[in-house]
């Protein structure tokens, strides 16, 4: 994807130069004609500041909130720019992504990197930020037990957030291997398949598939919680009656704030290092983008 | 369905006359096979204590908890016996129910009714019940606007319950006359279809029908929790991208717990007795459900 002509740089964006990019499941999907989005991917990434209106941004290493907000609604107003109605998002709907030598992000959308935190571990950033925005959409009690379903990227992510912030995981998976990432951070982990029914006052379903909602409703105490981060596609039908007749909650859950994120990373919490299967120069995205679709891969790198 | 012998008493239950039933949409659904319950229906009740262990209750005026727990498990020790999972429920699973001439339950479940309540309110103390329920799930934020979806019998008293506790109100149905219920207790009503997109932070499912789902989805503001009141039998399919993007909180709600209802009927802050469709004898019971089951009724009392 390099020979594209530098971007234009409105006022209040910043000009910056890639230097390392993951490749999402969002990416793989966008391939697949999801969000009718078919210009440049890319929203996981740790750029250089080449220009910008504020001279102390110009050189730094960044990363940068995927949301362009509008800054004049309401939700803009209360810090909840990652659901302005107005926004384009970076590399999804309607602005060009990273994977490109250079590209544009408002500079409000950025933060500076603190020097502990390497690229690849910075860019993860974006990915973990969307774990750690569970704590912030429930309240859960210090100490409790939270079920981890997936063990995808984002689920291994999440199981490390969690215990990170002091809770136990049981953290249900198909994958020894992957699995060991969270093991090791203290996760309980099990890969035969079977699930313990109505066990979990906290359910997080990052399985990627509307199969795994089914499996957390089973697993899921009455008046207990689900939090869904799998971005599914299709229109799952579930059985409501054991939904309200047990009064679960579930909860969608997607992006999360940046600064919790960069936090867990420089105080060295969480292992994203281990996550990293493979890395490709940027012209060689095609080959890198077939690789991250590849069954029992974890993160792929472009730099 | 007089005739039936009176039933046996155990040790801790109260042998019950009953003095007045509400027909509950649960009830006519039972008679169409859902829940696989084939004994006597009936869970709305008022009735008089003819027997019980506690001298004190024999000959008060009562109404009854419909969930018998077991008493020994987690969920009763939390005072949640409402999801004790050895339970039976008062006409509806594995305990006969209340439209007979005596039936019993446990002398846990009942509470003795001020004398300012009448049979013909008391009656809907238990459905009140569970329009009090989503207050004590969601912590509503004071003066919040909460829109309200289905014009049915629950539908008009989750209206009443929220205004009453100082909430706005607006109520979306489509018979005028059973809004101006709602309508009089202060709701903003709206019989036209029309509904408002992303527009409240708090929506209440109470159509009765999992097709209310999908409006309710319409309705709620990004990071906004509808409330699931219906208890719809089929594997509805919706949209869970929205729901995930949008970082909605969906809350399945049952019932609830009596003290407040019976409360809010005590101050007349409640107007039930305008639901009041038609009376017939418990002789007739059949006459009844077949009333209860025309369109355009609400409330079919037995007395």
């Amino acid at each position: 994807m390099r020979g594209v002509p530098s971007p234009e740089r409105p006022p209040g964006f910043a000009l910056i130069r890639l230097l390392l990019g993951g490749i999402c499941n969002t990416d793989l999907e966008l391939q697949r004609g999801y969000y009718g989005f078919a210009g440049i991917p890319g929203h996981e990434f740790v750029g250089e500041v080449v220009e910008a209106d504020d001279l102390n941004l110009v050189g730094r290493r960044v990363v940068g909130e995927i949301n362009l907000a509008c800054g004049g609604c309401d939700w803009c107003a209360r810090e909840l720019g990652r659901h302005c109605p107005n926004r384009t998002v970076l590399g999804i709907v309607k602005h060009p992504g990273a994977f490109q030598e250079f590209f544009t992000l408002p500079e409000r959308n950025l933060h500076i990197l603190p020097d502990e935190v390497s690229n690849e571990q910075a860019v993860f950033v974006e990915p973990l930020a969307a774990a750690t925005e569970i704590l912030d959409q429930g309240a859960i009690p210090a100490g409790e037990t939270i079920a981890v379903q997936g063990d995808g990227k984002l689920g291994l992510l999440i199981a490390q957030v969690l215990l990170a912030n002091g809770y136990a995981v049981e953290h249900f998976g198909r994958h020894a291997r992957k699995l060991a990432i969270s093991g090791q951070a203290g996760a309980r982990t099990h890969t035969n398949g079977d699930v313990p029914e109505r066990a979990f006052g906290w359910v997080v379903e990052a399985t990627g598939s509307s199969a795994g909602m089914e499996t957390a409703l089973r697993m899921v105490r009455p008046r207990g919680t689900v939090f869904l981060k799998s971005t599914v596609h299709d229109r799952a039908a579930i059985d409501w009656a054991g939904v309200i007749v047990n009064e679960i909650s579930l909860i969608g859950s997607r992006c999360g704030r940046f600064e919790p994120a960069i936090q867990l990373l420089r105080e060295g919490r969480v292992d994203v290092l281990s996550m990293i299967s493979a890395r490709f120069p940027l012209s060689a995205a095609p080959e890198a983008f077939a690789r991250a679709a590849e069954h029992g891969n974890m993160k792929v790198l472009l730099h």
